[in-house]
């Protein structure tokens, strides 16, 4: 995968593991537009600090990530050595300290490896090249069992616009180790505020609607960079053909590498889409959502192939939306469970659990009660869930 | 385990599997003070309906429950079956049927066998006597391993008073099958407003402050009868000593009993109490210890016996309450694994990981950010919590 404008490189640093990749370096041939989301917790590692200062210029260069720790709750030393992180690389590709965004992902409350960022970021500088964004894909992996990568091409203004993604993430998704990241690139031009609103509105609708634990990692982020190398016209939000077609074009990637998450979620054995419609309102169709997407009951009920829906109701009755049991239906696929809130059957139930083997689907809850409806994306919480995150870091 | 007033029934009826008590009287020699704490799901099983409407007299006599069926998502006619179950007992007991509370636990979404209440309500009535009050304990327990009572004996206006609990609940706690459900009696002579106004504040920090697995039932309730047998001068708020020391009474049987069912959690090997302290108000302890005590990865780390506090300063940052992660200590019982936000060494660790190695101990988190502390209770989440949830009903 390559996209114009970027170069990549890694290197097996040894921060905590050795022999395998864990730096990672992405480079754009000059300083360029970019957004960014970043963790909403109140505990945000030193990174994520100093990212959201970085990100308010709407201009940056590279991104330095490492996996294996996460240099969160990690105090004064920690953002000393993520700023001295910074320098090294500043340094290596001789261009000014803030145009570097600062990533990491792995074990909270352990500092960071400074000495593994002296040893290579010459090597990384050095190794730059257009086709190595799988390297940094494969760096960025931690209790990750593939690599997630994502891609799509469109016309903007007459021109070939390329959009690519990476991510990495499958435990603490609700974005355990700690963490969800993913960077996109593209070489679309396109204003740093149309960026940023399409970003933020892009990780609402597919990393936002994501769960495999319900945890939140103190190191979440997406960034986007855009090199400007497709030489359209800038995209603005006032030339709304094109400001869509990006949008749509974003929302691609970014869905698809959410996807991609749940399907590694630790332990996962199945994924599944959780659709609420017939609400009164968007939020309390995401409420509900989230809530059933979220319950540990209904999650275990999916690993046991068991079409459990009395589960499922119990889970939305938590989820402090008003609505009427009676009036609910639910399907699994095209199968009816559950008709205005009572058992269709026995019959209904064995088509059930034949969708239930599945590997891939789609619990539909219908409220009949209004027009609005909102998905979110989850998968099953099995005995691996378990056994990796009783065993991780020991 | 007696108390004056009441006496207590139990039948192997079949309702859902053969050979166990699974229907339950209790009684009262009259009509006497009783009060309820129901569910907060919108989604309540029928039992739960008609409970509500009958506490409002605030005079009960008889509670008729059965284990293998909650009668919840049963529509019109399992309230209706719930009705002819409520009819059939107080025509055993020659009583008035608005007298008669109804609860269920078991599977959600299959209708209540009505049989096996037409079959067994005259033996009910007919066996009723004050010892056995053990048999009704054994006769509401689904995936409890153990029954669960509680007693204690105070002295009011120079007369002794019993209260005595029974409870039961594994799963679906923060009340999974369905339920969490309990029953105190107590000869106390009280008046209604009294013993509601105690109850809703006991099952606050009691019940409400135990969590398995953070699913809330259809069906949980607790009830408390009491028979003004002990003759003491009626309790009432404006009496504050009497009201103080009932309260007081009441609150260790209610935290008895909910402590024994995170004991006995689902697949749990461990209980853990959640302390926080030096929080601004109590809502904001609350909410973080409650963030703490469902976080699954937090629990997972339990099961595996690893002092990993990392993923507790995660949970806490996702809590939504503010505070400063540079301030915060973790203690394992007396061990101090962090201290102002930082890891404090090797020793500390594997001091902690001693205390993580016992059945029960406490977590506590001190914020540095004000005077208010709560506390949670909860247990570890394991191989069998997922063997147990996604097998059962199959």
């Amino acid at each position: 995968m390559k996209v114009n404008g970027f170069s990549f490189s890694a290197v097996k640093a040894g921060v905590r593991y050795p022999d395998r990749l864990d730096i990672g370096l992405i480079y754009c041939d000059h300083s360029c537009v970019t957004a960014g989301v970043l963790t909403t917790s109140q505990v945000q590692a030193a990174p994520v600090v100093i990212d959201e200062e970085r990100l308010k210029n709407g201009q940056t260069q590279a991104i330095l990530v490492n996996s294996g720790c996460a240099n969160a709750c990690t105090g004064i030393k920690g953002m000393e050595i993520a700023q001295a992180t910074s320098r090294l690389m500043s340094n290596a590709l001789n261009i000014s300290d803030d145009l570097v965004l600062l990533s990491s992902t792995g074990v909270i409350g352990e500092q960071l490896n400074l000495q593994a960022f002296e040893t290579n970021c010459d090597a990384l500088a050095d190794g730059l090249a257009p086709d190595k964004f799988e390297q940094v894909a494969r760096a960025i992996m931690t209790t990750d069992t593939v690599m997630k990568t994502a891609k799509t091409t469109l016309t903007i203004d007459g021109r070939d616009v390329e959009i690519v993604g990476m991510a990495k993430g499958a435990g603490m998704i609700m974005p355990n180790m700690a963490t969800m990241l993913s960077f996109v690139l593209t070489d679309a031009d396109i204003h740093v505020d149309a960026l940023q609103e399409l970003l933020t509105e892009g990780v609402e609708r597919t990393f936002n609607r994501i769960t495999v634990d319900g945890d939140t990692s103190t190191n979440d982020m997406v960034l986007v960079m855009a090199s400007g190398a497709a030489k359209n016209l800038t995209i603005e939000k006032s030339r709304l053909s094109d400001f869509q077609a990006f949008k749509e074009g974003l929302t691609v990637v970014l869905k698809d590498l959410a996807l991609q998450i749940v399907r590694d979620g630790e332990g996962a054995t199945k994924t599944i889409t959780v659709k609420v419609s017939g609400a009164k309102s968007d939020e309390d169709a995401e409420k509900i959502a989230r809530t059933i997407a979220n319950s540990s009951l209904v999650k275990t009920a999916f690993f046991g192939e068991d079409a459990n829906w009395g589960r499922i109701l119990a889970a939305m009755g938590r989820s402090g939306v008003l609505f009427s049991p009676d009036l609910v239906d639910v399907y699994f696929d095209d199968v009816c469970i559950a008709k205005n809130g009572l058992a269709v059957g026995a019959s209904a139930e064995e088509a059930a659990t034949g969708v239930l083997k599945e590997k891939e689907f789609t619990l539909s809850v219908d409220l009949k009660n209004g027009t609005c409806s909102q998905e979110m994306y989850t998968c099953d919480f099995s005995l691996d869930y378990v056994r990796i995150n009783a065993d991780y870091r020991s």
